[in-house]
């Protein structure tokens, strides 16, 4: 990690820069991916996961034996912890589910609006290191409390043609019966323009590596929905002289791990800690079995000195990281000075893998920036919000007549005449 | 408009394509465009507006003497219009800003989720044949309520280099004081980069022309916000027995008034209401100042008879239209039963320049099938949902063991770690 003793605020922008992340260069490739799946649906799909990923797949689909058969292999310590995050998602994210409300703008006009659930939505769940089941449940209980009625859920098999254990029983806990053997770019456009066995999604949500994420892109240009903008994972802490440094080296670490473009950023106003976690950081990198990953993370990453915990509140709106550990004394307080993150940590015990599995709140954040203007997943992302209004014979009576003179100021003539036709009537009876 | 009796049910995704509507070979002249704000800023756009509006400008910025003008000149009834407009949008609006509520998910784990209004955010409003003032009320009242800090507008010059009298007044009088005289793509390249006198924005709002609608396309590749895809306007009536011609035309003529690449539906249950409107329609189109536009938009259009209102409904949720008015004696009965839409009217009396003005709800809606997994503007597209997490001692012993295991099934050891250094402590005191 680089330190830096209280920069300047010009620096501070430049200090708030991310690793560089260029999908651009695969732009062509992934073009060639989402035409395959297009013209040969299918068959496009069971070809790329020879190539790519080995398997010899005879069927796209996850049978309900494999399934049958995932539940049985997964140890009852583990069922009871995905019990217990699951039930903490379902409190918190059946919150958000927002009641129907009238309300009467004008005598006579009554306008309201209803959340509806997309009627499909696809998750995307990478293979590859680290089998995420727990994004699973992060987008399957919104969608559920949404009232989405089909969930399809693609995931990449390994080379014998098979998923996961744990991937396959969080997805059946949840309900979702249609999980299929496909990864990748491919797997995003199925999703998008659909094929024989796979349907065709209204959004896609889910995180992914590179080709995943410009192969959202790229959908999400060609008119099918997406989360949101995907980047590599970040954590930003703040601790003053309350924090513990082993505390802090170690929320650091946890999102180092995730990858080698990660970027983790401690903002400190004592010295003392500053360097004891820096310290902390060198000592238990080298005990983790992901060390390898984490210390090319830790290459992107920045201990920085600040005068005050007010300044650090200020670079860190800046810099607008995905999680936000205040490792702070009065953490309330700065709590309510954040205007840009994703999550937000509170004091010593909320540490981030808390906010990644099971403390309720939703792990799939904006990253790079992003918080600035999106949110987190929550049951929303699963909702389109549809108005109503309606106007009885008096709501035309007493809104009319300024719906005239605003459409006429705006020269659409049709749309004054579509109040005068009705006000004629009305004034005639 | 195009006369269908019956089609059977395999027709109708046919029937609910829109006009064709493509923007890709915009892509390099965009892109230039972009390229040259990029390059020399506000020289650019001056350069720009000369070319493109004819306009030979000294300041981009809209001076306050010119809104004091534009104040002036405009009429009392036109004021008084626009005030009721704010005050029905404002009711409606307001009751969409949500309280924090603090939720406790397991004993000692307390979770929150924040709103707050992105810090800047930017309009544009296109000039062209109608100043559409009433959408600077529908993105800048739901802005305000969000607590946004910052509202930039955007909106072309005309050749003598001046900008509509009732878009400054809509504008000031909801105290948006940063306007600038600059339409079109260098527009939102503009507000997406930021120029010497324009500042960078967080999101971007607001209708436009296909080079607008490209240039938002881009900036959101390149990661500034967009408020949702564009498409033409478009309005689906489902009209039965019950429903009186020569309303249901002035509607579907509202809507064609648009543009020429504008689509409007209609759905009936009768045969004699369909004819009797075809009939109104063609009858009242020849009145109107925009004639040429909707003839044009109502080449595009159908008329289609269906057996029952079921089936009707079936339809317009496969073509999840931008506005739909249910003009059925059951309206209420059938609101329940729409999935897509964007903004529904119930009634004889709800048309829809009522929701395009004055009713409440927003207009800036999605079209093009986008109604499938958007929602039209509200004050959740101004803000951003913060979730936090404070977890006590007992908290993260209630919590910490789930999560270890969690972590572990994942390969993920420094999130296991993060949690067990902690643990440790706890145990240990």
């Amino acid at each position: 990690m680089q330190k830096l003793i209280n920069p300047k605020r010009k620096e501070w922008d430049a200090l708030c820069t991310r690793p560089s992340y260029s999908t651009e260069s695969l732009t062509e490739r992934v073009s060639e991916i989402i035409a395959m799946v297009e013209a040969r649906g299918d068959k496009a799909l069971i070809e790329l996961s020879a190539l790519l990923e080995g398997a010899n797949l005879k069927n796209l689909a996850v049978s309900s034996s494999e399934i049958e058969e995932a539940k049985g292999s997964i140890s009852e310590d583990l069922k009871k912890s995905i019990d217990l995050a699951i039930s903490n998602l379902t409190t918190f994210h059946s919150r958000q589910i927002r009641p129907v409300e009238y309300i009467t703008t004008s005598k006579g006009v009554t306008c309201w609006r209803k959340g509806v659930g997309m009627e499909t939505v696809g998750l995307y769940i990478p293979g590859g290191s680290a089998p995420l089941f727990s994004t699973i449940l992060m987008l399957g209980i919104p969608a559920k409390l949404a009232g989405c009625q089909n969930l399809i859920l693609c995931t990449p098999p390994n080379a014998s043609g098979t998923i996961n254990s744990a991937i396959l029983y969080a997805a059946s806990i949840l309900g979702i019966q249609q999980i299929f053997k496909v990864g990748g770019a491919q797997a995003i456009a199925a999703m998008a323009i659909g094929t024989e066995t796979i349907p065709k999604v209204n959004k896609i949500f889910g995180p992914g590596n590179q080709y995943v994420t410009k192969a959202k892109e790229l959908v999400s240009v060609r008119g099918t929905a997406i989360d949101m903008p995907a980047g590599p994972s970040e954590v930003l802490i703040i601790a003053d002289e309350s924090s513990v440094p082993s505390y802090v080296a170690a929320d650091l670490l946890s999102q180092a791990e995730h990858g080698p473009d990660s970027q983790v950023i401690l903002l400190s106003t004592s010295d003392e800690v500053l360097n004891e976690t820096l310290c902390e950081v060198e000592r238990q990198v080298m005990e983790l079995p992901r060390s390898e990953t984490a210390m090319k993370a830790l290459d992107n990453s920045r201990g920085i000195l600040l005068r005050t915990l007010d300044d650090c509140m200020q670079f860190s709106n800046i810099y607008a990281p995905e999680h936000l550990i205040l490792a702070v004394e009065k953490a309330s307080a700065y709590a309510e000075k954040v205007v840009n993150a994703g999550s937000v940590f509170l004091g010593n015990y909320s540490c981030e893998s808390a906010g990644d599995y099971a403390s309720g709140t939703n792990h799939t954040l904006p990253t790079n920036g992003f918080a600035k203007a999106y949110s987190g997943v929550s049951v929303d992302s699963f909702t389109k919000y549809i108005t109503y209004q309606e106007l009885s014979r008096e709501g035309i009576q007493n809104i009319g007549p300024a719906i005239e003179i605003m459409a006429e100021a705006e020269g659409l003539l049709a749309h004054k005449r579509a109040v005068s036709i009705r006000l004629k009537d009305v004034q005639n009876d």
